[in-house]
């Protein structure tokens, strides 16, 4: 490379304008659209499911925690950043999810990664669904670990899997509820696969818990695994307890050992206290109000019956999120703009968001959506869908 | 892997044992130690160079924020994660950086990871020293780059990796503080030699930024390479601004880039608003009092003299960060607790923290640490210190 007369530093950067070009034509371009704090949209596009984020109690608690603890946590969970909070956080969490223990990570992403390769490593196989979430998939390219990506939704094609393998130690890493269309991943099958074969079951429940399970806790546990000696559960605080963060929750042995070898917890600042104090708070409206989970799959339900009856070709949802299909990328955003100027907002799902290449408009169901909003949703959906 | 009998499930994590068993006998078990709100040890291990965490200021603004804008950002930022919030912060951070733009993640190692993977990938070289942050190196084999991690602190093996790369696009990726010991990187003379390379520069300034440069605005402003169309600085806003969360500024069709393919950016969740409205805040304060970082340097120059006056071999600081050598990382841990015992809170970095292999107490100046306070910590860190 020598021999070349070297770049203008202005051209050092000329390939992303090419890159971008072609994202452009392909309608893969993204933009954002700043949010005010009061928004007269109707959303469907967050995460929120059981509409905690803002709850007056789960607010006051991050508000009263950064008073009283400070905006940042200073540290690494392993020097300063540790407060009694997280502690207690992680308490409350192992205890409501029926496991020995839980770890708390600055986000779910960070769990992911966090999890994926601390449990895995050169000595060890992955088997795992092509569609699981984008933080898994890195935390299996991170992990060293033979990895086996196979076809989607096929517990055959992981038992086979896992039955070839050339490692001696194996984990599958699983969506409960797949980001997109929002499917369930058989777990009672998956781990009967796994124990079959001397594996572990490393299950990302971000989009299950706090929807799914008795009183919303998640799918591992309606599977009847959380208690499970070689299941381990990954969540995040930043979905139904609308906070921040992520948590490990599983076997006091697998805590300990993501304590001390998790680069994604050791060499990350902490949660900052007023997020976990919010997941806190959130953890506890949930306990006393079990019936939200239950709304969100009804008002899901009800998202997606009255889509269908409009003629839309709609799947009925397992947990919170519907999804419709589009002929194209250009096809989804221009659907969702339409939506967003009539006051509904709906997530627009382009490549690389979805793992099939389909673009789709993703709905999510919240537990305090009204029937009207349900009603005034569908017809602005359905008016303006694609034709054909 | 069929022929064996399966492993009973409470089996399949038993390796996790064995390794705990290894590193407890190597002195590399790690222990959380939760902390109370009001703490009365002099913390010199945190990153909260400024003291701002618990200022009042920012505490506040955090707690306006989560009451006015919700205690989570309720989606990934090209969702619903996106508050006016967020975009002022990066408005404001590029101003102070000078910058073109800048993009704000929920942590500083995901940050990391979204600029090292989204600027190289398979088309590239990425050139590194071999001593760079954690979340750097994760990033790097991320990235399906060919990698070339080289000697610490050898401008000359950066040049020649990049001269004998065989990828027409590079990267350099460096640390500008290296956080073990708190020494720098040559930025000039890497800016030098990355542009008669044809490569760009990116610098993780999580231990510059708020105590280099004029005002604190980092050690790549401090060598005029902010408005560099061929440099890229990621940020944390969790050390000196006392916040959480990350950032990269540079050139705008670098933050663009990053905006539609950074997967860390994309899959994850957006910073909480609170923490968003901290790290403003923050940089608020900072911009007026800008004799802070000042304070930094004169603080940890204070230590590092005060110990070596003690008879400690101390190398004198560039930044913030003062280390210690230890015989072993048990003799870390000792020193460290005997420390704690005695009301000082070092850092006790060991393996993996340190990529040297050598155990280390670190200890990090802030800018209100008092005369008092570091005659005090002198004292006990020097009464403690390992014979020999």
């Amino acid at each position: 490379m020598t021999d070349t007369p070297p770049l203008p530093p202005e051209n050092v950067f000329d390939w992303l304008e090419a890159e971008g070009q072609r994202r452009a034509e392909a309608g893969l371009s993204r933009r954002m659209n700043p949010r005010p704090a009061q928004h007269a949209v109707l959303d469907l596009a967050g995460n929120d499911y059981l509409g905690l984020a803002r709850d007056k109690r789960v607010a006051g608690a991050a508000a009263a925690a950064a008073l009283r603890w400070g905006a940042g946590a200073t540290g690494s969970r392993l020097l300063t950043g540790s407060t009694e909070l997280h502690s207690e956080l992680e308490h409350e969490l192992a205890r409501f999810c029926g496991t020995q223990a839980a770890l708390v990570f600055s986000s779910g992403f960070t769990a992911n990664l966090g999890a994926v390769t601390a449990l895995s490593g050169s000595e060890s196989a992955i088997v795992t669904d092509k569609y699981v979430h984008a933080s898994l998939v890195e935390g299996c390219r991170l992990s060293r670990a033979d990895i086996a990506a196979v076809e989607h939704a096929s517990p055959a094609a992981i038992k086979h899997a896992l039955a070839t393998r050339r490692k001696p130690r194996a984990i599958v890493v699983i969506d409960s509820v797949f980001s997109a269309d929002g499917e369930l991943a058989p777990l009672g099958e998956l781990a009967e696969i796994c124990r079959a074969h001397s594996a572990a079951l490393v299950v990302n429940d971000a989009h299950g818990f706090g929807v799914l399970g008795e009183g919303g806790r998640g799918a591992v546990h309606a599977a009847g695994l959380s208690s499970a000696p070689d299941v381990v559960t990954t969540l995040t605080l930043s979905n139904a307890l609308g906070a921040q963060g992520g948590a490990v929750v599983g076997p006091r042995r697998v805590i300990r050992h993501l304590v001390d070898t998790a680069r994604s917890f050791l060499f990350d600042t902490a949660l900052a206290p007023a997020s976990a104090a919010a997941a806190l708070t959130a953890l506890q409206v949930l306990k006393s109000e079990p019936e939200l989970p239950a709304k969100v799959i009804e008002n899901a339900g009800n998202l997606a019956m009255g889509l269908k009856n409009a003629g839309l070709p709609v799947d009925l949802p397992e947990a919170g999120v519907v999804a419709l299909r589009t002929p194209s990328p250009q096809a989804a955003t221009a659907w969702a703009e339409a939506c967003a100027e009539q006051g509904i907002q709906v997530g627009c799902f382009r490549p690389p968001a979805v793992p099939d290449g389909v673009s789709r408009l993703r709905l999510t169901a919240r537990a305090d959506l009204s029937e009207a909003d349900v009603d005034r949703a569908v017809k602005v959906i359905a008016a303006t869908a694609p034709r054909g």
